[in-house]
């Protein structure tokens, strides 16, 4: 029998077995942000282990609270910086040179097709439309992670999400993943890897795909991903060209990723997009989806257009097309953090910045903070954000505040109105 | 015997004179901010007086913690935007339209020579440039402003400080205040507003004479101020062309408040600038200064330009110059902040955003934050500081760290090398 993508990955990493289903993983990439780093880098040092497996598939960024927006955060940075040096990780991205940790890794070519990833960082799924079986992990199996190079895993079933027919003009990966989820559940996919499959998937930029599998884990999934093919290859090609003669070679190798056809899977799902609609979330749950016609005319107070689910070039481009010539309403105030500094470049020379700040919006420094009520745009109690993160969960953004999941263009024709709005009515 | 600036103003506002020597002036700015004022606006409520004695002469900024960086903060700012949308008034600059408070006030062209002007902030002296006596007060008196438009003060002596010379290429105001800073001491004008005269002055732009005025508060000055000329008017014409006929008019309308030649001061002091070098603090007060050279090589952390002292695009221009195809020393982190939306716009149309972002700068959002180690930038225990800010005490930009305050070019300088450096040997 055929076997799926995470199943490759995790027989060609295996390297024990200590109870059945157990499963010891060698990886090929640590990724450390300041906020969980710290605390597995102080257990380390208290245990006279302060050592890294390997220094260059660590890769370390400073993205949650940036610049410090007090003592702690500042000696969080500070521990982190300090170690990286310490262990003369290369590949350590401090203030000015930071983003969004999901973002600024695959924009920097570290993540590869067969790849495990690591992070304590509950988005680690993004990195999986790399064709990479990349989770999140609690702060014990990061360190130990950082010490020995391992993680343990039950290996995960697999649930595959066919995604067919022609997505509607307006209509963007963010809006599929949330009918995804809403579908599922948030718990539909627990223990299971999600496989984005089909045509809508085949057509995705890497961008789009990451917004899919960045979700994964809110139906509950350990990681989620995408099969790599010509789009990968074109993504990653700035980063590989010297090991591969061609793109098609480089196409052939990553193939042996390609989970197999006659592969087993715990569910399939068969979801024709062509009649769908852009979502927004209500409530405090991922999977609580409507329509935003059905949830159109619904006051905010903030926009927040930004994270590691949608603040990459082709989120921002999806914002300035509606925003364009427009401005945010007197009632609500806008926010965008380009994730990157090169996605703040780009947005830069392509006047995107421009049009934003002539919208009345403010740029921020690439930084996750306001996705999760760490800083830079933290909810009043009572206040409602209309966002294109990745979580709605009850105080997620500021205790006490409301958060309405949506996709960017469906966030720029809010923040023109003020009400939650439909971008193809504008 | 003729008046001083000071003097004219104070007898063109008097009200009442409840005590020998105790001014009651009408104000014709009440500036506010989220951190001061949303106290002020409880006692008022609280005491049943939720109410504004001129909502077009208040004007509100939400500008040192912006965007919100917890619930705290969040909670400040939505008390001043409801209170502001409550009064209805007209000049409330929420997060996207807003800037430090001390730049975007001035931009907008609210202060005019010859007003009276209070905030609930130390460096409202800035206004002052503009030929205004503009105050920071404490919370008690910017709640009587906001319900009553006056504010008691005891008439202050003025100090004159005359700048002759001719300023060296690479010395900037903000060198020349630190000079006179640590001539004066930081108690050198308790209770005295500092006038800044002589040719040096005449021929600073309206953003040098600012930086001056700005500091006065850190040689114990309740006021700094720059006596109205045509600089003063070419600046304000976008704002006052319906006033008047001509330049020329407005010119001679604002004469009336330059200090009579006959003034008395309390004390005159004069200073050569010609031999001057870039200036630099060390230790904990503002008035612990000596030059760029003698502190060359000091090992710094972080860089930060921004704030209402050295946030401008003058500052930023100048700061730019020396960046333009450098990049930042590994071993520190650099972080700008442009003080106001257009400042921004206008530092992006002059191409100085790219400048500092190749050169591997975090550019911030407009916010006060890491000024007073509130947000954006503040030091862990044991960091050190270049920075353009206004106050080097002990915990300012974090606790435990330390600051070192210098102009935009000595900053601009050590963020090439990572040690304090000064611009001209680069």
């Amino acid at each position: 029998m055929g076997k799926t993508l995470a199943e490759k990955i995790f027989d060609a990493h295996l390297k024990d077995e200590p109870f059945e289903g157990t499963k010891v993983l060698s990886l090929d990439r640590v990724l450390c942000h300041e906020i969980t780093t710290p605390v597995a880098i102080a257990d380390l040092e208290w245990r006279g282990k302060d050592r890294v497996f390997d220094k260059d598939k660590i890769k370390v960024v400073i993205d949650h609270v940036t610049p410090a927006k007090d003592s702690k955060t500042a000696t969080q940075a500070l521990i982190l910086r300090e170690w990286a040096r310490r262990h003369d990780i290369p590949d350590f991205f401090d203030v000015g040179r930071n983003g969004v940790c999901h973002a600024i890794f695959p924009e920097k070519g570290y993540i590869r097709p067969g790849f495990t990833v690591i992070m304590g960082d509950s988005h680690t799924c993004t990195h999986g439309a790399f064709g990479a079986f990349a989770a999140g992990v609690g702060t014990t199996d990061l360190e130990v992670g950082i010490l020995k190079g391992v993680c343990s895993f039950r290996e995960p079933k697999s649930l595959r999400v066919n995604l067919n027919g022609s997505l509607p003009q307006g209509v963007f990966a963010k809006d599929v993943i949330l009918y995804v989820i809403g579908q599922l559940g948030v718990n539909g996919a627990t223990d299971r890897v999600i496989e984005f499959r089909g045509p809508i998937v085949d057509q995705m930029s890497m961008e789009a795909r990451m917004t899919l599998c960045n979700m994964a884990i809110e139906a509950g999934g350990t990681s989620g991903v995408c099969m790599p093919d010509m789009t990968t290859v074109e993504y990653l090609w700035p980063f590989i060209q010297d090991e591969f003669a061609s793109k098609e070679a480089a196409l052939e190798e990553y193939s042996k990723w390609i989970s197999d056809d006659d592969a087993s899977y715990d569910k399939v799902v068969d979801i024709d997009v062509s009649s769908m609609e852009p979502m927004v979330t209500f409530d405090y749950k991922p999977d609580c989806v409507k329509t935003v016609p059905e949830m159109a005319g619904t006051k905010v107070d903030q926009i927040y257009i930004g994270s590691c689910t949608n603040g990459r070039i082709e989120d921002l481009r999806e914002a300035a097309a509606v925003l364009k010539g427009k401005t945010v309403a007197d009632s609500v105030r806008g926010i965008v953090s380009p994730a990157t500094p090169k996605i703040f470049q780009e947005a830069l020379a392509e006047g995107i910045i421009q049009v934003f700040m002539d919208a009345g919006f403010c740029v921020t420094n690439p930084t996750c903070g306001a996705c999760l009520g760490m800083s830079n745009g933290v909810l009043a109690e009572g206040e409602v954000c209309a966002s294109t993160t990745n979580r709605n969960f009850s105080g997620r953004m500021g205790k006490g505040g409301m958060v309405h999941l949506m996709s960017p263009a469906t966030a720029a024709a809010t923040a023109i109105t003020g009400v939650i709005t439909d971008a193809r009515t504008l």
